[in-house]
This record gives C-alpha cells, sequence and structure tokens, in this order.
C-alpha cells in the first residue's frame, strides 16, 4: 500500500498512486460514476470510483458506504475534471475501516442550537466549524508570533490565585489544600511583576468570568492575551494595540482568506482595519450617545448597547480613553491633566462588535497606589506584593489585554461569541 | 532626548547618542569612573559614567544610586573596552526615575527557599531566574512551531470540564451555575474529538493536580501539550514524539546556548539526544530494575525511582512501551498479540529527570471501549460524547502528552521543577 498522504500533499503526487484516509462527506452515483466526497480533517477530496476499474466488491462497498464511514482509498492523484488547480483520486482500492452504527445525527437539515451544541464534539466536523476554527487558531497564532517577533518574552500567568480581591460573585472558587483558591480573570498584575524582569512581556491563557451574563458576548471561560511593557505611556499603548490589532487581521485576510470567503464575511470591513484608528476620549462618547439619541449620563459605564452605536460610528475599530477614574479598576493612573479620568482606553471592534481590547496606564506611585487599593475597600496585605513593584524601582508601565473569542467572532463576522470556541463553556453550557 | 532603545537595538547605534531606560543591577567606582551595570530585561550593559564628561550633579547621582533603582540614561553608544563584540554607553546624561524606598531585599547572599518564593515577584530579576523563564519561552514557542509547521490545528481543551471521572481526589472542584465543574487534568479526550475533525490537532495549555505529593517533580498547575493524530497506531506515535523531543531540544541549543551556560547546564547530555531512542517494553524495564538490585515486582507501576533507575541505563531519552494493561486509564487500546499489555509508551528523560511524556494508541472498538468504562467503574453516560467517537467513522489514532515544566527542568538541568514556573504552585504555594 503507498504512502498515507493528506489532503494537502495531493499536488505533490500528480499521476502517482497515493493512500488517504478520512471519513465520508457526501456521496453521489451516475450509473458506472460513483463520487466520494471525503474529508481528511485537511481538506475534502473528490474520489472517483469508475466502475470498470475496480472489483464489483469495491464498487458496491463504495455505493453503501454511510456518511462519516472512515475509509482508507488507494488510488491515482489526477486534476479534478471541472476544476482547474484541483485534485482528485481515481479510486483503485478502498476499505471501509468502520461504519457508523447509526445514521449521523447532523444532516444538512436546520438544527437547533441546542442539539448542536450536545452534539459539539460532532458538530467539530461541519466545514463551518472547521472554517471558524481555523481563523481562530491562525488568529492564536498571529497573536504570539506578533509579540515574539516583536521582543516580547512568554511569562505565564498563574490561573490559581490566593485573593478574591474585588469580591467574589464573578469568581470560580476552589479548595486549594485548605485554603480558598479563586480563577484567574486577569494575568496582569503578574505581568507588571514580570515587565519589570523581561522589559516587554505577555502572557496568553484561559481566563474566567463566573458572571450570569448569558448573551451573545459572553463566555465563563475565554482566553485573554495581556501585555505589558515596561517605561512605556498610555499614547504608547494605544500605538502598540493598534498596530497589534492591524496585524492580526491582515494576516487572517494573508492565510484564512478562503475560510473567511466559505463563512460569506464581507472582506472589505476587514481591509479597512488599518492605522491609525479614531481616539476619542469618552467625554465624546457620551456626546455621541446623546447625538444618536441615546444618551448616557456622564460617568456611566458604556453598556453593550452604548458600544454599539459609538462603534457603528466608525468605519474601524475606535479607541476609546479617559473614562472617569471611578468606574474603573483601582490599578489605573490618573490624568496628571485631570485627575478625576483614568489613563485608560478601550478599542471598540466595529459593526457593533463593542470592546475587545481593555488596557492602560499603570499607577506607579506607592502612596496612590495604596491610597486607591484603600479607597476600593481591598486588603492592602492581599496586594504586598504588588506594592512591592511600586517599592523596588518603580516604573511607568503600560498594557492591555484582548480577548481571543470575542476577536474570533468579529473577524469572523459570527452573531454569537458560542462558535468561537471548541468546547464552549456558557451560563448553561458546561458538556460535552 | 534620543529615542530609546532595547539592549539588543545597540549594535545599530553605534557611535550614535541613545537613550535607554532600566533598572540599576550592579555598580562600582574607580576614582573618576562609575561603572553602573544596568539591566532593561532584554540584557546588561556597562553605563561608564566619566567625570570630566558630566556635570557634577549627574556624577554624584550616579555615585548614589542604590541597586534596583529605574533609570533613564542618555548617552553615546561604542564597543565595550574590554568585551569584543559587546556594547556599552558613555554616559552624558541620567536621570533617576525612582529610587528603592528600602534596600533591595534579593542579595547576592544565599537566601533560603522560602524568601525567595515569597519574593517570586522580585527575584524574576534575578539572572539565574531570567535564563531560566527564556529557556521555558523558547520551548513554549518551539512546541508550538512544531505542531504548525506540520500540519496540525491548535484546538484549544476546556479548563472546566463536568465529570471527576477518574475520582476526586486529584481534582480541583469548583461550584459552577449549580452544578460542579472539575479542572482539567488533560485535554486528551476532547483531542480525539477534534482530531475526527481536524486529522491532526494539538492543544497547549494549563492542567491541574491536587495531589498531595510534594516532590521536586511535581506541581499542582502545569502546562501541557497533546498532539493527537488520526490513523496512526503506536509506533508511529512514538517516531512522532522522538522527532519532536529532538527538535525541542535541538531548538533551544541553537537559540538560548548562553542561557544554557549561565546555568552551567553540560551541553554534551543535550547534544546526544538525537534518534533513534532506545525502545524497550516494560517487561525488560523490570528486568533492568532487577538487574540494579532495584527489583519490583511485575505488574507494579514504575515509581520515580524506578524511573531514575530505567533511565540512567541509557545516554538519552527511553520509550518504555506495553505495560500491563490494569495499571493503564480506561481508554487504551491492548496490544492485539498480547491482550494482558497496553499499546502505551512513557519517554523518560535521561540523567534521572523520569517522565516526561505520556500517550499511546486509543481503544477505537465500541464495545470494547464501553466494557473498558464498565471494568473501571466509571459512568457510562460520562463518556457517552466519548463514545460517539466509536459510534460515527470510528478511526485508529494515538497521541501523547509532554509536560512543559518538567521538560525545561530536564533541559535546564534544574533540581527542582518549582524555578521551571514564572509563578509556581505547589502542596503549600499559592503566593505571591
Amino acid at each position: 500500500m503507498p504512502k498515507r498522504i493528506f489532503f494537502d500533499q495531493l499536488r505533490d503526487h500528480l499521476d502517482e498512486q497515493v493512500t488517504i484516509k478520512g471519513w465520508l462527506y457526501a456521496k453521489r452515483s451516475s450509473g458506472k460514476l460513483i463520487f466520494l466526497q471525503i474529508r481528511d480533517g485537511v481538506g475534502i477530496v473528490q474520489c472517483v470510483v469508475f466502475k470498470p476499474e475496480v472489483t464489483a466488491e469495491i464498487f458496491s462497498l463504495a455505493d453503501s458506504c454511510a456518511q462519516e464511514s472512515s475509509l482508507s482509498v488507494t488510488g491515482l492523484v489526477r486534476e479534478h475534471q471541472r476544476h482547474k488547480g484541483e485534485y482528485e483520486i481515481g479510486v483503485l482500492d478502498l476499505t471501509v475501516l468502520h461504519r457508523p452504527v447509526h445514521d449521523y445525527p447532523i444532516s444538512p437539515k436546520e438544527h437547533g442550537v441546542d442539539f448542536l451544541m450536545d452534539n459539539r464534539h460532532l458538530w467539530l466536523r461541519s466545514l463551518r466549524q472547521h472554517a471558524i476554527l481555523k481563523i481562530r487558531a491562525e488568529i492564536s497564532k498571529a497573536i504570539r508570533d506578533y509579540f515574539d517577533n516583536h521582543g516580547f518574552t512568554l511569562i505565564d500567568a498563574p490561573i490559581l490565585t490566593p485573593n478574591a480581591c474585588e469580591g467574589t460573585s464573578t469568581l470560580f472558587e476552589t479548595d486549594y489544600h485548605d485554603k480558598k483558591a479563586y480563577l484567574t480573570q486577569s494575568g496582569q498584575l503578574y505581568m507588571e511583576a514580570a515587565a519589570a524582569a523581561f522589559g516587554k512581556v505577555y502572557c496568553f491563557g484561559p481566563t474566567f468570568r463566573a458572571e450570569k451574563s448569558k448573551t451573545r458576548r459572553h463566555l465563563a471561560e475565554f482566553w485573554m492575551v495581556e501585555p505589558e511593557v515596561s517605561f512605556i505611556d498610555l499614547e504608547q499603548d494605544i500605538d502598540l494595540a493598534e498596530d497589534f490589532i492591524v496585524a492580526i487581521v491582515s494576516r487572517v485576510l494573508e492565510k484564512r482568506k478562503s475560510e473567511l470567503e466559505f463563512l460569506e464575511r464581507d472582506l472589505s470591513y476587514l481591509e479597512r482595519v488599518q492605522k491609525p484608528f479614531p481616539r476619542i476620549r469618552y467625554g465624546q462618547a457620551i456626546q455621541i450617545l446623546e447625538q444618536a439619541g441615546q444618551p448616557t449620563e456622564y460617568g456611566q459605564d458604556l453598556g453593550g448597547d452604548d458600544e454599539t452605536i459609538v462603534s457603528n460610528h466608525f468605519d474601524r475599530p475606535v479607541v476609546v480613553t479617559h473614562y472617569p477614574i471611578e468606574q474603573k479598576a483601582f490599578y489605573f493612573k490618573r490624568d496628571s491633566a485631570d485627575e478625576s479620568l483614568a489613563l485608560n482606553m478601550d478599542i471598540l471592534a466595529p459593526e457593533g462588535y463593542g470592546e475587545i481590547v481593555g488596557g492602560g496606564q499603570r499607577e506607579d506611585d506607592l502612596a496612590r497606589l495604596s491610597r486607591s487599593i484603600d479607597q476600593h475597600h481591598l486588603p492592602e496585605d492581599a496586594f504586598a506584593w504588588y506594592l512591592d513593584l511600586r517599592r523596588y524601582g518603580s516604573f511607568p508601565h503600560a498594557g492591555f489585554g484582548l480577548g481571543l473569542e470575542r476577536t474570533v467572532c468579529w473577524i469572523c463576522g459570527l452573531k454569537h461569541v458560542r462558535e468561537t470556541s471548541p468546547f464552549p463553556r456558557m451560563l448553561t453550557r458546561l458538556t460535552p
């Protein structure tokens, strides 16, 4: 039996005999011809069974195959008879490795979301899910390549953390050898320590929110990348985030265009993601909402609907900076020109996708940070190590976090974030 | 002020004025000269303050700087006066951005491990920890590059899983919206589902063990990479693991030789990591133990000490296969030539580092797998989705898991795994 090859190797074996292994995706016959569409995980290839070229047993085997049978096929690689530049296989031998014990449960007909999610382990085999998760993998790789190629050091943040610093309501808690531990919501504080050791760092791993939110934007478990850079300010932080997002989108356009097209994504929206991004202040966002007839009181956080209105105002991601300090976490630095404002920034994706990045400059003054911890009614002893970073060679620094799944959702143009995760975890979904 | 550069950019600015920012690592003076060793996270550079070239204020500022002060230095880049091929900076201007409020707690004197671990957020700044974590980052990148470049698709496995399938004693448990969830110990079962959709897949993320073990090999939280490949058998799985490990070690030797040398690693041990690895069966490992005067009864699992003896028998990683099936998890396929044996493999690192890889071929027969689940007293309904993979196009497949921290420990030649993690989590350690 010739060596087994994957479908991305077909071009190297034109006019040769090869063996391929995979699953039957679709089948049609026409007299003496049976067309088997076989998928091997890499792609789908047409295998043509021509009655005069095979034994009667093989022809009848091919004829009787059900969807998702696993197959081994030996045959001749040739150019596809209709699709220029594609290949097909003229079947010489066929083995059915396994026949499904029942009809495959996922058919081309419409299924309810719950049914598909219950069968996520099989649903992954469909072309749409395949395309989305190939794009997710490409984005993950683009994220890592960006930071690795820009002098950042990967420092993995811990998942198990000792303190429920901002209240336990959105934290998953676990017993940790007679103590309590909590699943991380962000690696940022750890990245700040690492930035003092490595200059430019990032972490990229799973983070958790036990929120009771059931929206199209929320997952209980999602991946977040968090760069942190020593000796930069808010402006340089925005420059970094902008350059980074443009690089991610360009990479997907370059490498995964066919998947985007399969998803019927309007590429013009993505092609428009170029520097510079518009930069507005929170106060201007409030004005935009007022002009749009959806006033939000100054000082209120921007909700999902507000973000949609603001982001629809622009044709590319928009950076919103200088939120009222009260709204923001204890670690943000205040704007020295107006101490009521935080040196923070959110980046809202266009087309109503909302916040994909949050970040800013961190408070680097010991006394101010200590006061802020106090004002937020947080236990200072839990932050003793974090305050140490302001005791021994404090330094201006900034960073941000980008949520992977929301970014995949936006780039793919999906309606709901659940399809962006191989095995999503949501309020009512912990299986399979 | 000239543009701030990092130390890996010095060579591009020879004879130019630059600004650098970082922390004072060490200082010595000699009459009119003060030598500041400044680290910026990328490296360490010598900044020379020559009294006639600066103001009296700057000279006295330089003279009074304490360790870990954060500094901004402007000066001229020139070749290092003693070290050929290195650069130094002739200081023209110096600003102290922050002076430590106390003496920096970590000094060149010996500190106890607990003290260093309590100060892990500062300890990261030391050269030894810097070297180890640069090697860790390189290994992480090499792992991803290997699979990305060999046609694998990254599929992130979930961290929160619904079932305590193998007993709760080593599992971290959390409330999940009125249900119980458990932190994953392995993404393998999910990778098997993904292998049917993508052919060749891997996950690489944190995994958890709530074991009460306090050894130099155990962490409560560690990263594991788990490839899974459709239509391969045990032999091909070993071929993959072998090729993969050789690639990782070569990459580190190529890119992180200076860090290995700093750690005083004997490189000859690493250079010997070439294909083919010796492959022995469990039965032969038992014979080796008997000959070494440390008999272990046939059927017993190999403990840490046993692994050390077996691995010391070889000059490179050794593959141990065909363990008694009773010792192994429910999902292993039996050897058709001797049904008492599993088609599994462990790879033991040399020099007594023990198991770094565990894997093998999975049971792909529905009835056998169902029986095995029964024999292991596991709840079949929890595995309904996993059994589906044997109902719809079952396929031979195999994979393995490699623990990142143990691999870093071995490659760096460390005595204890705790230094391989930026913020290690162990039985008695959940902070900082």
